[in-house]
């Protein structure tokens, strides 16, 4: 098997999907647009989660699980919604196959097994929750709700892409109901501070917090609150939505609580999610032409150990101080691998490493016994150094806390010298072109101008940013007066 | 909302519905057959789940995800398999909905947007994960292939019962591959002692472990292991099962491995699966007709503590010593609930916390605080004492070990008393209709009679239960020689 990877400068997007590939972190299936999450992805998954999962729960939420399925009736209750995901829908039309008369060792799908009404598999949960929720609330008493579901969905996409762009995907969704506006909007705001957090000091991922333009809305929301981040080349991806659905849903569903003054009112919610496509994000963040790059937070090992040796007695030497070591880490809550594996050679080990992402790589030689040395070797910046074995656990839990800072200090570095503010059209165009990357810009607040920009660049508005500069100008498009910039880029 | 539930003497049935709905664990929804599992259903299922993640990667498992659907060619390449679960299969057969030209404000599948192959919802997913791994594999140095996925499935059901049989359910099933028989089989048995041990000493639910009939085997398995468990009501419920899929994978798509002799092999195949069927087994197992009871090592919340006041100065006092209290256990890693509400009085929340089953209640009152002392409250036997605040925390952490072995212990005699040997196929139905429970009998060995015991009393063979004792007799039915007991039930 080759694991040279294609360079990023040569081909960025062929350097991603060979990353995602060689690296063992997804694979394409047989099922078009879906993936098979490998279980070198999949455990970087996990660590997600359980970092996000706490978070929810530190802050008041609970978990649970809707059904797969939507009954079209449902999911057509709220309009905007079912608009804004009926063209991707898989749908459930039957319920049982046959023997094909024709020939006994094939199947087909059995006539008479026709659903009365079709079943769509959810891309998004609103309609089965909320149709849900009109049986848990009646009262003031039942607010909030405030509940989580990790889950997998199923958007029909034309163009996929691993972890990036799926039919099938994973991801967490919050459904929140609650009796006042204002609580909904800080919930709504608070979740996409909870995203922020996590991207930034999790993932090591600088975003920009903001709001969507009615344009980018989610189908069925008021507003949608989202985090933005760059990548590597230059464009944005969105990396977490929070939305603020108003009573769309309360009122498609009919869900009324009775309030103090036994009024009855509809019910204010939210919904926020992420996904697999973090794991896009993590990885086009941080990699390089040697492979992937995992902040120590969330990587499955954070240490791994080779021993270089001659024989059966130098493995058993090395592996004994190895070993030492390995205890040492682990007493820190650190994960190591000691990998004494006699099918592969020091240096095969050593590339196969940088391919997967290890923050730190440790080589004992014999050599090394004498001195009381190692060779430690940081994945980030590739340097290498000796150091005593001696106070190695503090040193290497130290090296870790640095390698995150690193790496995100980098991807912010790398972000700010993407960022741009622009006067005219010309000049955006320009930067587009050549530079990319994020571009401040004044708009003149249309859907008009935000789409003609769209369709002569391939440039979104990504966001109005939060707590945004007031500042007047004039729309690079239209000449229009405007009061603020806001955040242009081609995206993900 | 009456809380009242249905004695068990009076309906067991409707006793376990009323339960499951009244304690908020789950729900039925607008989906035919799917539940809606609420979050205090799923917290123990997220507990569930931990114990054994742990339990796998602890035997050198590791997660991974595949794709929801399945292509039919694939889907009926293993025949059996297929066969086996062609009847049950949710299909997706469009992948877009448009809006219906008669009524703007409905939806309809799009004719044009016709699947040219139709996609099968998993209802397991050997015939998708041995299609990837004819990729993965290709020497023995790939493997064991070790890996699990917890995930949903579907399986077209027409008489659901929450937990015990839903049309979609999660799960996680395991799926290696190995290069020699021997080893497909001893990770069989393995897998089988791993859920035996999560069943007996995380749910304490004692169980028989042993082999299926060819009858009762799972679809495309050469053989299947199983755990079974007795009900309060002498039905027996499969927790768990671990097949041994031989080679029949490995041929239906071709996955082949170069031996260490360099010779071409067809890989050997095992998988297995627990689901959250196990809710059902560990709500009937322990409850009584006050409501839930859950072993302390599975509670989400280990221990409420009630105060019993008058007026906020006397909420003040009690809250003092709460949280005192609340602190001590927490550092005992005990998880606790402390609940001062003021909307409830506290006869509501003992019957509420014993509905929904939290092990251990601590009652406070202001009179409690001038001696030391509070009530202590076990769910398992409703018993109460006063004990000393002094060393609460080590009594508590004690108790809750007694409660877990007396949970067992009771289940585990229950079930003996419910277990009898019968020599005559008259005594056997006696049995059957008037004790119930597990009825070890002497078989022919023959599908035939099996078929006919099972038409005639509907109890079916539960399993050959591993090491079992040799033992010359003659079968209960036909007469004819055998050589040992087989387990025998009537089943959920």
């Amino acid at each position: 098997m080759s694991k040279e990877l294609t360079k990023r400068s040569e081909d960025y997007s062929k350097w991603y999907n060979d990353l995602v590939v060689k690296a063992d972190l997804a694979d394409h299936s047989a099922v078009k647009g879906c993936m098979v999450i490998k279980p070198g992805g999949y455990a970087i998954w996990e660590n997600m989660q359980k970092a996000l999962d706490k978070m929810f729960k530190d802050t008041g939420h609970v978990n649970a699980y809707f059904p797969l399925f939507i009954p079209k009736s449902l999911f057509e209750a709220e309009e905007k919604n079912a608009e804004g995901f009926a063209k991707e829908c898989a749908v459930v039309t039957h319920y049982r196959l046959k023997t094909n008369p024709n020939d006994k060792t094939k199947l087909i799908v059995d006539p008479e097994a026709k659903l009365e009404e079709e079943l769509i598999v959810r891309p998004t949960s609103e309609a089965i929750i909320w149709n849900t929720y009109k049986g848990w609330i009646q009262s003031y008493r039942d607010l909030p709700i405030l509940v989580n579901q990790w889950a997998n969905v199923v958007r029909w996409e034309m163009r996929t892409r691993l972890f990036l762009r799926t039919t099938e995907f994973l991801w967490q969704e919050g459904h929140t109901a609650h009796a006042t506006k204002e609580e909904a909007i800080a919930e709504t705001k608070q979740m996409l501070e909870v995203y922020a957090d996590f991207v930034e000091n999790w993932m090591a991922v600088p975003v920009v917090k903001g709001v969507k333009t009615p344009n980018e809305r989610f189908a069925g929301a008021d507003d949608t609150y989202c985090i933005e981040a760059l990548m590597q080349d230059g464009k944005a991806l969105q990396a977490g939505t929070s939305h603020f659905l108003g009573q769309n849903f309360a009122k498609a569903f009919d869900v009324k609580y009775v309030t103090k003054d036994n009024k009855q009112e509809h019910v204010w919610a939210t919904s926020w999610g992420v996904s697999t496509r973090l794991m896009g994000a993590l990885i086009m963040s941080h990699s390089d032409d040697h492979g992937l790059i995992i902040p120590p937070k969330l990587a499955p090992t954070q240490v791994v150990i080779v021993p270089i040796y001659k024989g059966d007695e130098g493995l058993a030497k090395v592996s004994e101080v190895a070993n030492v070591i390995k205890k040492k880490l682990q007493a820190k809550g650190i994960t190591v691998k000691y990998d004494d594996r006699d099918s592969q050679r020091p240096g095969w080990k050593f590339a196969d490493y940088e391919l997967k992402g290890v923050p730190v790589r440790i080589a004992i030689g014999e050599r090394d016994l004498a001195n009381g040395t190692v060779e430690l070797a940081r994945r980030d910046n590739l340097s290498k150094e000796t150091v005593s074995i001696e106070g190695i656990d503090t040193l290497i839990e130290k090296l870790l806390e640095d390698i995150q800072d690193n790496l995100f200090k980098r991807a912010k570095q790398r972000t700010q010298n993407l960022t741009t503010r622009v006067d005219t059209y010309e000049e955006f165009k320009k930067v587009l072109e050549e530079k990319t990357g994020f571009i401040y810009a004044h708009w003149d607040g249309t859907p008009e101008t935000e789409e003609k920009i769209k369709e002569e660049t391939k440039a979104t508005i990504r966001c109005i940013p939060l707590n945004n500069e007031q500042e007047a100008g004039v729309c690079i498009y239209s000449g229009k007066p405007s009061t603020q910039r806001v955040l242009f880029a081609k995206a993900y």
